[in-house]
């Protein structure tokens, strides 16, 4: 008989925490659909990020409906891959796979997910120029997001720079010249809007990823840490009057995009995130997208 | 976060019309525990049978907490496995492996499955001298449930005498001399009851498994065909006041023991006799143990 039961799962590097098991089968007992999300995590099987294309070749062989893909993956999983949808193929990196009609097909809901987390939020804010923290992983989703939402001018700061000059080269020949540039956490102090997307923050990273005095209350600021929900950035920023928003809508929105990926339903996203915060609360252990 | 969710699934060849994930998933929304129940169909995988320790391989990567096997890999099946529970030992055959810890064990379900159906259904009719039809898997299985419930003497019977001989000398083994014999189908007409296990009587296979004149009101008759339920031989020999024993019995409690193994919940059996009912009734696709 035709199946109409979901299996899934997340593959990736130290995912025991990863909320995404909850936020999917919830969501999938409000649709009364049966479906499951398991995490294959390299750490506990033992298998090195290089052999991410045997794991998905065993889910191929099972009957897996779609995979969410994390670090240390991304990039690595795509060689194994039968298509990419755009957003992923500009990114370069995967972070869902849905398998269908013996196909693998690559997607990347970082970017959707931001974005739609984004505007929800701050809808309005001015978004003339954008400094960013991180060009790691989460941080060139949240790069590509922004300027498919029409931030004018995002300039990248990362302390590795060239890894920062990489992703502005990248989004400049996206998006077109003058749109990134590469610049220091100084810069905020001129900008409309601080995107945060490096580990600090988390439990194992505590403190400012910038010194506090560089933050002023016209700045909007947008964290990708979510677990805490509160970092101490989005503390600070709030106390001196800023417009702020936790990582937890990104968290939310690319796990209702995978969701519809993999199940073709649409998502009740305000429940999913009522779910998040539920979720999130008691944690103790720092979380990042990425 | 530790899953307290199932991943389970069959193995064997042909297998798309099995009852079995609708009985497995069913019995788990009565338990209110996210179970999926998957086939994995050689035909359609185009793995060839003797590939079965890849399958079991795959399924232990990807954290499947059981799986039945059925045709033809009951006993190509054993050599992966880690450990036989004691009947599949004794029986050489295995349709239930428990993935658990790291370990992959053995279980057989049919035997134990066919020993309650027939406790439930025919409890206290004579069983002095029983009369089998076929020395097959299925048979087998059969075979050792019935000796184990305290038949006297069990006259196993194939179109192929080899595997009569061979069944037979196995339960003589096992339970002692005297126990097992071969014969022929007119032995019926001295004997207590009649046990079918060929596939005669399924839709591919219509007709009786013997001549109706072997037939005689003394009898009970159980089947191990349960598509269609209402066999011709069950019609038959109902007709001359004998009891009967449909298949549904043994493919319930085969499933409600393997449900018992995969999760260590006690199964509801009233109600799973209830949903096989209602999901054989209008199958008209022929099917059997194996």
């Amino acid at each position: 008989m035709p199946s109409s039961s979901y299996l899934t799962g997340l593959i990736g590097s130290g995912i025991g925490p990863s909320l995404s098991p909850a936020l999917h089968e919830r969501e999938a007992v409000r649709h009364g659909v049966p479906l499951l999300y398991r995490t294959l995590d390299l750490d506990v099987l033992g298998t090195p990020p290089e052999e991410v294309g045997e794991l998905l070749r065993a889910a191929r062989l099972l009957g897996f409906d779609g995979l969410n893909i994390t670090h240390p993956c991304k990039q690595l999983v795509i060689e194994h891959l039968d298509e990419l949808a755009p957003e992923a193929a500009e990114l370069g990196a995967v972070n869902t796979v849905v398998l269908r009609d013996g196909r693998a097909v690559g997607h990347n809901t970082d970017v959707t997910g931001f974005a739609k987390a984004f505007a929800r939020g701050l809808p309005d804010v001015p978004t003339g120029h954008v400094v960013q923290l991180g060009a790691g992983g989460a941080g060139a989703a949240v790069a590509h997001a922004l300027l498919t939402l029409g931030v004018d001018r995002l300039t990248v700061c990362d302390t590795d720079p060239a890894r920062a000059a990489a992703l502005a080269d990248a989004l400049t020949a996206r998006f077109g010249a003058g749109r990134a540039d590469t610049g220091r956490p100084a810069d905020v102090s001129t900008a409309d809007g601080l995107v945060h997307a490096t580990p600090t923050g988390m439990a194992a990273h505590p403190g400012l990823p910038l010194p506090a005095g560089l933050l002023h209350p016209r700045l909007w600021v947008a964290e990708v840490v979510y677990r805490p929900l509160r970092t101490q950035l989005l503390d600070t920023a709030a106390e001196l009057g800023c417009r702020t928003l936790d990582g937890g809508g990104m968290a939310v929105f690319q796990a209702a995009d995978a969701f519809r990926l993999f199940t073709g339903l649409e998502p009740h996203s305000d429940a999913m995130l009522a779910d998040f915060a539920e979720l999130a609360a008691p944690a103790s252990l720092g979380g990042r997208h990425g």
